[in-house]
């Protein structure tokens, strides 16, 4: 490892001379370290761990690994371990991009170079593709240095390829032997870090001294549990939404105007609609979970709308802003059973969305008069939009479409039955590319370095099977309790293609948990109110660059009062 | 008018208390301002104006007001006019919102206050229609504090009628008679400008003493002239949409997979998608005058994408970033025609998008072999949305989808060919309203302060039929220039409905100005070679908060290279 002051770097190479203003200025900022890593420390078990579920199938698929304690590091009295020991570690990114992945890798690199000097990171390159074709590069200070706090995963890319195959278990296997790898950090989301936790087992049996740990890695906030409270990249990207969410809303309240629905990113869960809610205030934001859990139709979710709309325009208020989670039909069981009775129907014959063909007979009369009761544009979506496997491409559906049509047609028959004295004119948005890549704001910085410097801390002390995890939040990062947790202890089984599967299994909004039931203490009053919220850009400067997500606080008990 | 120190202000009353931290903390933020306002000052004549074109008639409409010389403030030993002349002044907000309005009532409200203690200031509400209606509001210390440095036109509100009937010029008269009005001032776009000098004018002729001014305002940058720099809102609404295009890029980059296809508003003229592309460098920019002075087809525009991603497939990279200004469609003279042959016969008949119905065949030939080169959305967005005057609405078809489809197509027969050795993904932005309503940059918050005082400064001095001037932008706020020019200087006569107007003439992208010169040089670069820049949230934090926009300093020939 080639030892490099970054001010030595010549800040005119090509990469930095089309840098902005402000993309110059971050890359100088050394975030604060947890204290920890002031002065000597050991580590810290706590008691054995177990899994989500299943645990006695999870502890027959992972014996090597399962139950072990999570760990903290605690500081000492001078060295506890042979701290100076020279490592080898491969980092990999992988799946969709998430602000901070640069600074994980920049904690890795910079705890190596202070505590382990001599140590060299590779840096597997375009995903987990990148360790079965043995593809590296290694990580300099030289190279890293233009992406310290920058947002992307350009330094090495990144991939969505699985390791899961016995001949990419033997390549993996050979990759980190011909590398004479002491760790593995996994950078990534649930399932990212489910192939982790099988990479670290299979190489405890085979006896391949590679270490292998994951770190929590997805805007959309869904790999998270006690020990590990929030994935990276959730922070900012809800603030990026959260200040264009802002503008629209005084552009709402300005114009009077126009209904706009906002989809957020975030399929699986509707953490981003959640918090950007809390960060800004709306007359309506859509919880996927909820949906699900009183198995709501679409017809319910639109009359919640206009039922909204309705009581605002009593008031004289014919503009607002709903939120609309990216997963939302996923959640709403009718859709489900709709796209699966089409999946079956377009596998043996084409449909056509205009003409009133026989296939529609063959739709069950349920799912007939849901299809029917679609805007036109959305049925072609459902009819024409097919992945490889023939499945109707779900994210491909503008739900803020569907949904403003569809209130519209409600709204439309309630003017006629003289219950809406209004007028509605709706504007959709989706807001998701933006918010991926953005530079990571201050806590996000500051988390993954701390992220970064946990997993290499941890290879020192040649743990396995672990995630990284920092935990206390809420204090200032220098009270942050840095560690790791059992990947093993987020599992769970899931039937999968008909198998059982061993997967972490994803963190919902939890309908009794602390956000939520703020959410749900508040979302009247949000609904007729302007309430609005314009947090501006927060990413790294102003009075409130220094906090963390509304959702965060209030799962971990911090008072707050959105 | 109360005077109130803004600190004594209940920070707790109802609308601060949903304040974001970062909308709080700009409040207290006051603009600094030129330093002719920091002593006595006089009125110094420039020469006499004319007109942007036929002179000899828009003299004949504007008997009164024509002709007369641009104005600026000027340091002076003592007072040389009866500076604390109490005044009583109204102030309307004109179209669409655009960041800074409240600064310019903010600085119309400290002039007065400062230096003509005792006056009143009434905004008018909803627009030109409370002028007409004689519907206000005092603008006191307490009502305007919550709005200093805010996005929208909350305080107030703003309308898109227009005084046009002798009986509407008639109320106005009665309604600034009754409040025995020395001035009105119009914060608005080049048609509320206009209508600023149709008012100035009558007030004149009819001897009615209050004077007239106008306030350039549009995010879109189209009203501007020599005296008139820039108009207010561009700045803040360009760095919006540069942040969020610049996330765009790094994901674009860091994924590789996708091309971004970004349309910004912005109908009339292409200044923010030019504005924005010095911002972020995109692998391609279209500008609408461009095309519009080439008399491209959509298939030439089409080409000249494709031709970029062939080259970029060639070299190995199959992501990018494209910029399509709102308007294009209005700059394509095949559309255009297509679009008139379709208002006609909407008029007549139904025509059906999917239907090889009989009314195709009324089409010219070459506007039917467009219409039929078109994807089905955008045909059904042709013969579907019409406006209560039958016509098409251009401004709802998805040009960015529109295009994508276009070019996936020309691209599909290029690989059949062997000339695109690539894949192709694109994804489509819309960013408008994200940028009208932000909270107003450093740039926007002082330069509409400024304006904000030049209005009122010219009003003690009793001038009438100007717009309110700054000048010597590229400067510190503090050496900037203020005064005022001739709204007629800015006017020609226009073919509107079959009869000349006059018109304040848009400023288009100028093909042989400086800006446009400056993107001609660099664009081929930016096509192939990524060069992407992320400004990152630049509206008022970080090192480059206080620069203004790349077309304003290239306009002024100040020293730049983007």
């Amino acid at each position: 490892m080639t030892v490099m002051n970054p001010r030595q770097v010549d800040t005119h190479d090509k990469k930095l001379s089309v840098y902005s203003p402000v993309q110059v200025y971050r890359i100088d900022r050394t975030p604060p370290l947890p204290k920890v890593f002031n002065g000597h420390f050991r580590l810290e078990n706590g008691p054995p761990t177990t899994s989500a579920g299943h645990p006695e199938d999870i502890k027959k698929l992972f014996p090597h690994t399962f139950g072990q304690p999570s760990v903290h590091l605690a500081p000492c009295e001078g060295a506890c371990f042979d701290e100076a020991r020279k490592l080898k570690v491969g980092v990999v990114l992988s799946g969709g991009q998430a602000p901070g992945g640069h600074n994980v890798i920049a904690g890795m690199f910079d705890y190596l170079e202070k505590n382990a000097p001599g140590s060299v990171l590779f840096g597997f390159k375009g995903g987990p593709a990148g360790i079965m074709r043995n593809k590296w590069v290694e990580i300099t200070s030289r190279l890293l240095y233009p992406f310290r706090n920058q947002g992307g995963f350009d330094i090495i890319g990144s991939g969505r390829d699985k390791i899961e195959t016995p001949e990419q278990f033997q390549q993996a296997v050979d990759t980190v032997v011909a590398l004479d790898l002491d760790g593995l950090v996994v950078i990534g989301g649930d399932d990212s870090n489910t192939n982790a936790a099988m990479l670290a087992e299979h190489f405890r049996e085979k006896k391949i001294k590679t270490a292998v740990l994951g770190c929590p890695k997805t805007i959309d906030g869904d790999l998270k549990s006690k020990q590990v409270p929030i994935s990276f990249g959730f922070d900012t990207a809800c603030k990026i939404y959260s200040e264009m969410i802002g503008n629209i809303m005084v552009d709402a309240r300005s114009t009077q105007k126009y209904y706009h629905f906002i989809r957020l990113m975030g399929r699986a869960a509707s953490h981003i609609t959640l918090e950007c809610a809390f960060q800004t205030h709306p007359n309506g934001a859509i919880i996927g979970e909820e949906i699900h859990h009183q198995k709501k139709t679409l017809r319910q979710v639109t009359n919640t709308i206009a039922d909204i709309i309705c009581k605002r325009a009593h008031i004289g208020k014919h503009y607002g802003v709903f939120l609309i989670p990216e997963g939302l039909i996923d959640f709403i069981p009718e859709i489900q059973t709709l796209i699966a009775e089409l999946n079956d129907l377009l596998a043996t014959q084409a449909c056509d969305a205009d003409a009133h063909g026989a296939w529609r007979t063959k739709l069950k009369p349920q799912a007939r008069a849901l299809f029917a009761s679609l805007p036109s544009s959305i049925q072609d979506q459902l009819l024409l939009e097919r992945d490889p496997h023939g499945n109707v491409q779900v994210a491909k559906i503008e739900t803020e479409k569907m949904l403003i049509s569809m209130v519209e047609e409600e709204l439309s028959h309630r003017r006629h039955e003289d219950t809406f004295p209004g007028q509605f004119k709706g504007q959709a948005h989706f807001f998701g590319y933006e918010g991926r890549c953005g530079m990571p704001t201050n806590f996000d910085a500051t988390y993954c370095y701390a992220l970064g410097f946990a997993a290499s801390a941890l290879l020192g002390f040649g743990h396995t099977g672990l995630i990284a995890s920092v935990s206390n939040l809420t204090d200032k990062p220098a009270e942050w309790v840095v560690g790791g947790t059992a990947l093993t202890e987020l599992m769970d089984l899931e039937r999968r293609a008909g198998r059982d599967k061993p997967v972490i299994r994803k963190a919902m909004v939890e309908l009794d948990g602390g956000p939520f039931r703020e959410f749900a203490r508040v979302r009247d009053a949000w609904a007729v109110e302007d309430s609005f919220v314009s947090p501006g850009p927060i990413q790294f400067a102003g009075p409130s660059a220094d906090d963390t997500c509304f959702t965060l606080k209030l799962e971990l008990g911090a008072c707050v009062s959105a």
